[in-house]
C-alpha cells in the first residue's frame, strides 16, 4: 500500500454539503417537487452525458465555450449544460408516447465551466418545470409555471422573493415600430441594463440608435407603477403594431391568470428590462431575485418558446419553462441566514442504547417500535455510555432508550428526553 | 434557422424512462431511502466530476480502462465510477465535522464504459449505505446494512431476492492453512466460479494448486445445508488458524444479528463462493440475486473494509457498505413483470375542466381544493371536451370536475368518475 496520502478535496466551483445542510437541501427539493407533482407535473430524468451534436444543436458560441465536452472512442460527448435542451430532445424523441400538454419536472445537475465566483458553480442543480403543447399552448400556462414556483417557495417558508416578468414581444416590437434597425443588438444591450447601470447603458444606447429613439426606449423601460398601471400605460403608447398589441395582451393575460392562481400582487413586478439573453424565448420572460440579494443574480428564470424542439422534429412544440437554480438558491439562502433557521422533521425518534448483554432484546424492541411507525436507531458500538449519549446529542435524536439487563428482567423501559434531560419509565407494552 | 433535423437519440448504454416508469423508479428510490433515513442514515451528495488523482488513487488497471476521464485546462478530471471512493474522500476531508459511527446513504449516477449488453449500463444509479467508524466498528453493522436493504425491498413489495453472504477471511485463511501459495490467484478464480462453471473451475484450480488441495477447496466451497449447519460444518473443519476462527466467528455474529434485526432465514444463504473481486473488502462480503434472474448478476453488493480512506488520511476508518445497482435492478424488475404490476399513489386527484368562460371560478375552486390537501390540475387548453377527458384518461386522473357557466351560476359541481363513468353532483361547499 502506498504510504503518501492524496489530499482529499474537490474541484473549485463544486458544491458539497455536510449532512445537516444536505438534509435541508434535500428537504427543499422534496417540498418543491411535491408541489410540482400535486399540480400534475410528471417526473423526467435524462442522461448527464449526451451526444454533442444533440446538445449543441442550437447553441451559439458563448455556450460552447462553457460546456464540458470530451471524446470517447469516436464519440463526441457533452455534459448537459441545462435541462431544457434534453427536454426538447426527449419530447421530440418520444412524441408519440406522450400526452399533451406535457407537463414535466426534472431535478438534475448541469455543468458550465463558468468563471469561479461566489454564488456561481460549475456543477449545479437545476429544478425545472416545462409545459409543452402540441401545435398550441395556452398563455395561461405561462402564469401556471410561475404559480407553481410561488407555491414551492411558500412550501419551504420562503418569502423574500420577487418575480420580475416581461414579454419580449413588447420591447422588440416597439423597437421595430420606432424604426430601430439594430434590434438584436439593442435587445442584448437592454439585457445588460442591470449589470452596466443606467449611465453606461444610456450612453451605449445613444450611440447605437441615436438620442431620440434612445430616450423613448429608456422611457418605456422605466415605466413605473403597479402591475395594472404599467399595463395601462403600455396600452396608451402612441404605437399601433400588431405584435406590440399581442405582447401587451399576453402580459395582461399572464397577470390576470396569476391572480386567478393565487399569486399575490406583491410577489411579482412587471419589468420590461427582463430579456433573458437571445436564446429560444419568444414571449413571456421572467427572472426571480431574493430581496436584498439581487446582486447574486436570478435564482429562478424562464419563459415562453414558440417551438422548443425544432432542431429535432417537424412537430411544432410551443412551451413555457421555469428553472430554479437550486445550488445558487441554496448558497444565497445560506448567506441570508435562512438555512440556519430552517426546521426539518427529525428522521429518527429514538436511539436505543444497549447496556451489557441486551442486544437481542434491543433488536426486538427496535422492530416493534418500527412496526408501529417509529423511527429508531440502535447504538451498536461497544462504547462508554457518555459517548453513546453524545451521539444522540450531536445528531439531534430527541429521545434515548437505555436498556440494561435490569430493564430486560423487569420489562421496564427508561426513556431519556435529550432536550429536557427528564427520564421517564414505561413498561414494554406501553411504549409500543 | 437550420432546416435539417438532428435525430433525437441518446447514447447506447444509457437508460431513459417514459413518465409512467419514471414515476415508479422514483417511488422505489423514495421508499428505499426513507427506510435508510428512518434507520438513522444521513444523506450525502458528492460531485459527479472529481480530480482524477483523488478518484483513481487506489484503482487497478481494470477500473481505469472503464472510467470516463478527460482533461479540462490543466486539470485531469474523472466521472465517479462508484459512490464508495467519493464517500471515502468525503469522510477523510470532513473527518472533524462528522459524528461517528457515520451512517450515510447516497443515491447518484456513476459511469463505467462497460461493454454494452442487456442489463449493463454505462450510466447507472447506485443507492449506497455505508457505516464508517473511527478506529473501530462493530461487526453488527455488517448485518445492519443488509437488514436495511431487506426492509427497503419489503417496502416496495419485492420478495424474490436472496442475499448471498460470506466472509473473505474464511476461504483465504483456509488456503493459507492448507499451504496454497497462490492465494490471490485462487481467490480470483473462486470469484469466477459462477461465471465459468464447476468443470472449468475445477480444472483451473487443479492446475493452480494441485488436485489434493483443489479437492479440499471445492469441498469447503460446496458445503451445503441451512445457514446454521454451514457454520457448524465450518467450525468442524480440521484446521485451526486464528484468522479462520475470526472469519467463522464474524460470519456467525452476522447471522445472529440478522435474526435479531428481523431478516428472515429464507432471505439469505451463506455462500463461500462470494468473493467480490480483490478490491477493498476484508471480511464480510455479499451479493444479491433476484430469484430466477441470477444471470443478470448481482443487484446489490457490498462488504466490510478495514480501512476505507487510507489513501487520503492517517485516520483509521473501518466501514461496511452496501450498494443497490438501481438501474440494473429496475431493468430486471421490468423483465420480471414486477414494474407492470407496481402500484403507485396517484399524484393528482382531480382534473378541473373549464367549459366556456369559467376559468376564474375554476381557479378559485382549484385553490380551495388544494388548500384542503387535494391534488388538482386545471385543463387550460381551449380544446374539445372529448380531448380534455382523454387527457384525464391517459394520465389516469381518477376524477374530473366539469365547470360550465351553468355550474358557476348554480354553485353545483359535476364530478365524473373516470373509472366507473358515474357522474355525481355536489354543491361548492360540499366538495371542499
Amino acid at each position: 500500500m502506498k504510504n503518501y496520502k492524496i489530499q482529499p478535496s474537490i474541484l473549485p466551483g463544486f458544491m458539497e454539503l455536510l449532512p445537516k445542510e444536505q438534509q435541508i437541501f434535500n428537504d427543499i427539493v422534496k417540498k418543491i417537487t411535491t408541489v410540482y407533482e400535486e399540480n400534475g407535473c410528471l417526473p423526467m430524468d435524462t442522461p448527464v452525458i449526451e451526444k454533442s451534436e444533440v446538445l449543441l444543436a442550437k447553441t451559439a458560441g458563448e455556450t460552447e465555450k462553457q460546456v464540458y465536452s470530451f471524446k470517447r472512442g469516436s464519440n463526441d460527448l457533452t455534459l448537459r449544460f441545462d435541462l431544457t435542451v434534453p427536454a426538447a430532445r426527449f419530447v421530440a424523441q418520444y412524441f408519440n408516447e406522450l400526452t399533451f400538454p406535457f407537463k414535466r419536472y426534472q431535478v438534475g445537475k448541469v455543468y458550465r465551466g463558468e468563471r469561479n465566483q461566489r454564488g456561481r458553480y460549475r456543477e449545479f442543480y437545476q429544478c425545472d418545470v416545462d409545459i409543452i403543447g402540441s401545435n398550441k399552448l395556452s398563455i395561461n400556462n405561462d402564469a401556471l409555471v410561475i404559480s407553481m414556483v410561488s407555491k414551492g417557495f411558500k412550501s419551504i417558508g420562503l418569502k423574500d422573493y420577487k418575480f420580475q416578468i416581461s414579454n419580449r414581444k413588447i420591447l422588440s416590437s416597439i423597437l421595430k415600430e420606432i424604426g430601430v434597425i439594430e434590434i438584436a443588438e439593442t435587445m442584448t444591450l437592454i439585457d445588460k441594463y442591470e449589470k452596466i447601470g443606467p449611465e453606461v447603458f444610456t450612453k451605449s444606447l445613444n450611440e447605437l440608435v441615436g438620442n431620440e429613439k434612445s430616450n423613448f426606449v429608456n422611457e418605456v423601460m422605466n415605466i413605473k407603477g403597479s402591475n395594472d398601471e404599467i399595463i395601462t400605460k403600455l396600452k396608451e403608447l402612441e404605437l399601433k403594431g400588431k405584435e406590440l398589441e399581442v405582447g401587451i395582451e399576453e402580459l395582461k393575460k399572464v397577470r390576470d391568470m396569476l391572480s386567478i392562481l393565487g399569486v399575490e400582487d406583491d410577489e411579482y413586478i412587471i419589468n420590461l428590462q427582463i430579456i433573458r439573453g437571445l436564446d429560444y424565448y419568444t414571449g413571456t420572460v421572467f427572472e426571480t431575485f431574493l430581496t436584498g440579494n439581487e446582486s447574486y443574480g436570478s435564482i429562478c428564470s424562464g419563459g415562453r418558446y414558440d417551438n422548443l424542439a425544432q432542431n429535432y422534429t417537424d412537430n411544432i412544440l410551443p412551451g413555457v419553462g421555469i428553472s430554479i437554480g437550486l445550488t445558487r438558491l441554496f448558497f444565497v439562502l445560506k448567506e441570508m441566514g435562512f438555512i440556519d433557521n430552517y426546521e426539518i422533521k427529525r428522521s429518527v425518534d429514538y436511539l436505543i442504547i444497549p447496556i451489557g448483554n441486551t442486544l437481542k432484546y434491543c433488536g426486538e424492541l427496535c422492530r416493534k417500535l418500527q412496526d408501529n411507525g417509529k423511527k429508531v436507531e440502535i447504538y451498536l458500538e461497544d462504547d462508554k455510555l457518555k459517548k453513546k449519549l453524545n451521539y444522540a446529542n450531536k445528531l439531534g435524536i430527541p429521545k434515548v432508550i437505555l436498556i440494561g439487563e435490569d430493564e430486560v428482567a423487569s420489562g421496564e423501559i427508561k426513556i431519556k428526553d435529550m432536550v429536557s434531560g427528564n427520564e421517564s419509565v414505561l413498561n414494554y407494552n406501553q411504549i409500543i
